[in-house]
């Protein structure tokens, strides 16, 4: 047996995409991404303190649970794909462990409401865990497999 | 009482740091960071089949159980910091979910067995999620709050 592991919310992703097919997944191929779609990380009172220092960071690593993902699986055709690719290869939710992770810019803070930029989460995900983004995050000599030719830089 | 979720680790990682003492804090406060640092990270055979397409990727993120992390503080002074800080604008391992987060550049790849460089896990941490990282995440114009001053840009 594996060892597994509990974690529990710390907070809520507030997003105008209500529904799992609210969200725009073609934009995954474009430049702009997921950079104008606006909401809040609505951190819960208990881990408010540990937001302090948060306001000098530009970015922030979000890291939360995909409570509405279907079942999980090994391989996937990525919607805007024509081939089977590993999951592990993929931001697909449909992943083993049902673990998200998207990186918000942080356009503001009311107490423990982060105002963010570059949401691509449904309304009312849970959030397990925020983090800073770093200079040593932002990496050099990409390459970016079969996403490559999807991505324009 | 907020929504919990458990994870099972799919793998694990192979670290030349064998216990948390033995990682050297002070290279987060340089420009090479872990670059260096080679290790594995070892997928188990259940989920070996997710790798399929992984090779094509320079840079991944890893998600990882901080299982030998101290009890969770909501704030503390970063090892190489004269303050205490939030413990969302940290990396620190001791979170209210003790939840990791790495990216490391893909070395290379022998069956479900990834090859890589810039690790800062200690041997045998669980690994709970692999993502590819591509151009999207490679973000611009950072601020960089109370850490700027410890990076090396």
């Amino acid at each position: 047996m594996p060892p597994s592991f509990r974690f529990e919310a710390v907070g809520v992703v507030r997003s105008p995409f209500k529904t799992p097919e609210d969200v725009p997944v073609e934009r995954n191929s474009t430049s702009l991404g997921f950079d104008d779609v606006r909401g809040e990380i609505e951190v819960d009172p208990a881990f408010a303190d540990g937001l302090k220092d948060i306001d000098g960071f530009s970015h922030l690593f979000v890291l939360f649970a995909f409570d509405r993902a279907a079942e999980a699986k090994l391989l996937e055709k990525p919607p805007f794909d024509d081939q089977v690719r590993g999951i592990f290869a993929t931001r697909s939710p449909r992943r083993p462990n049902a673990l998200g992770l998207t990186i918000v810019k942080l356009e503001g803070r009311e107490g423990r409401v982060l105002r963010v930029s570059g949401l691509d989460m449904i309304d009312g995900t849970p959030v397990l865990d925020i983090k800073p983004y770093t200079d040593r995050d932002r990496k050099d000599a990409l390459r970016t497999g079969w996403l490559a030719k999807y991505e324009r830089r």
